[in-house]
């Protein structure tokens, strides 16, 4: 794979794919939680931490806003009915495209590695989607839908490297601006970079962006390090979903406007699961805690009065999974 | 106990307990779903269905609310300050009410037969209340409590039978009125009728309420059935929120208000628990579905075009409860 460059999606690209995207998905909520709940006692006029609640989402991720951006855009749409679109996951983004395409009556193909568990692969399968299974892993699944891509002439989706997705992810934090005034930094977890990317474009400098990777899981890290886009071994339990092997070009592309980037390991993630549960009884899946677990951990500390934003998402996991014991009331 | 004839809590009351409940507890966000999702096809303008999210309530339920609106009352400020507060509970109020007092520097007593389960009152002691143990059950730590409250000079915070209370719960439908539009109907959970009663006072005139109970926990049917609040057998999965013996005199006294009233029994419930997993990635515990349960059992059937919205109103269950099997994506 070689480092593309790209045009970067811009703001108002995000803003002419939002009126596509908001017809199908949910307009999620935004919930303000006591900073002290979090632990984040950072002086008596602590401002609330507020969440963008996108793990709400239908199929439990925001990966449907970059869905319904692809398979809406006017440009493809002959391509669309006639031979369908095809993606390469067996986790959020293959769901994603899975219910999307069944909503707009597009067919979807969605290759999956042979080794990915029953249970991610039977509710794609339940949406109407043909299911490819192939040995290997997800590289191997990306090389045969690339293949059948040209045989067939359908469209490829990415799941977070190309232009109308990542248009599609910035959708989130386009509405949380929308609904809240004078947010100075928000934070957001980083796979391949397309919700990252779709969040740089929407905010514009408006308000500070920090991506948040887990140790396991360090495209941009190993990128920024090297200087360049680089594979990196994926691990931990965050991998089912912010697994890319490298960082996406788009995000790439606008690495210079990041304000920071945090790193936290699986056991922070963890507690940030279950701090949301405890205090908002909000289930997220690893990847979709990460970028809460910058602040639980402490690896990302505000300044007083600094009003901070998460996304939330991703709620892609078994909920006892969330728990170390026993139920917390 | 004896049927007491009591002033119905008014709309009034409700708004002026607002600002008090609305400092210190979340302004939950309104989720609006596809009614096709859960099963509700009324039709190609079916309006969405909407959700009140109280279940991300601190404390995982509505009842801070009614703690709140008791806690801060100013006639009661004198001896809330030199005697503090006892209830009896071993549930989702003694823990709100725990909560509360923590808050604004109240001592509390949480009285609870010993009987609950560890998991239950290990957060309400770790929340600082005092836990008093007696032998036997709710009714008996009831009793408890009010031989105390006479003792003792502390205020007794009864879970869904004190004015105050009653007009703290009407705050979540006050807000949902304010967030929404033209909605025709509120579906609410009934166990003692705390939360009916505040509904009812909320909303006056303007939106139908129809109280929803499951076949274990009837109060309400009950007393409708014998012209009086009479006592009922408590059984279930919903008997640990709504498994009061007899319906509120503040519930009972608004009943010529009711629009209707839905039974549901037990699997209507875990239906409607593992849809709202489905369809939107959130916890409900037993009594906080039972509202959805009566959309998606078909019990109650809105009219094409009917405005239709739930209050969600507690999520204290091991999140791994709600499903039957593995996790569905």
């Amino acid at each position: 794979m070689v480092s593309r460059s790209v045009a970067p999606v811009t703001s108002a690209d995000v803003a002419a794919v939002h009126p596509r995207v908001a017809a199908h998905v949910r307009r999620t909520p935004v919930l303000r939680l006591d900073a002290v709940e979090f632990g984040l006692d950072v002086g008596d006029a602590s401002p609330p931490l507020v969440a963008k609640l996108d793990l709400l989402q239908p199929t439990g991720s925001f990966k449907v806003r970059g869905a319904v951006a692809l398979l809406t855009d006017p440009s493809l749409s002959d391509r669309l009915r006639e031979a369908g679109v095809i993606a390469a996951s067996g986790g959020n983004f293959g769901l994603a495209v899975a219910w999307a395409a069944t909503r707009l009556g597009i067919t979807a193909t969605v290759v999956v590695p042979a080794s990915s568990p029953p249970a991610k692969l039977d509710p794609i399968a339940a949406l109407g989607a043909q299911l490819v299974l192939v040995d290997g892993v997800y590289g191997d699944a990306f090389v045969e839908a690339e293949r059948r891509r040209a045989v067939d002439g359908v469209v490829l989706a990415h799941a977070y490297d190309q232009p109308q997705v990542v248009a599609g992810q910035g959708t989130s934090a386009r509405e949380l601006l929308a609904s809240v005034d004078g947010l100075d930094t928000l934070l957001v977890a980083c796979g391949g970079g397309g919700l990252l990317a779709g969040t740089i474009a929407a905010v514009g400098h408006r308000v500070r962006v920090v991506a948040v990777e887990t140790r396991g899981t360090t495209t941009l890290h190993a990128a920024l390090a090297a200087g360049r886009p680089v594979d990196v071994e994926v691990s931990g339990e965050a991998a089912s979903s912010l697994g890319a092997r490298r960082i996406g070009a788009h995000a790439w592309a606008v690495r210079d406007r990041l304000a920071g980037t945090v790193l936290v390991d699986d056991a922070e993630v963890a507690t940030a699961q279950q701090r949301l549960w405890q205090a908002a009884r909000l289930v997220a899946e690893p990847g979709g805690a990460v970028a809460l677990a910058a602040l639980t951990s402490h690896r990302y500390r505000p300044e007083a009065g600094e009003r901070v934003g998460v996304l939330l998402c991703g709620a892609n996991t078994d909920p006892s999974s969330i728990l170390p014991t026993s139920p917390r009331r």
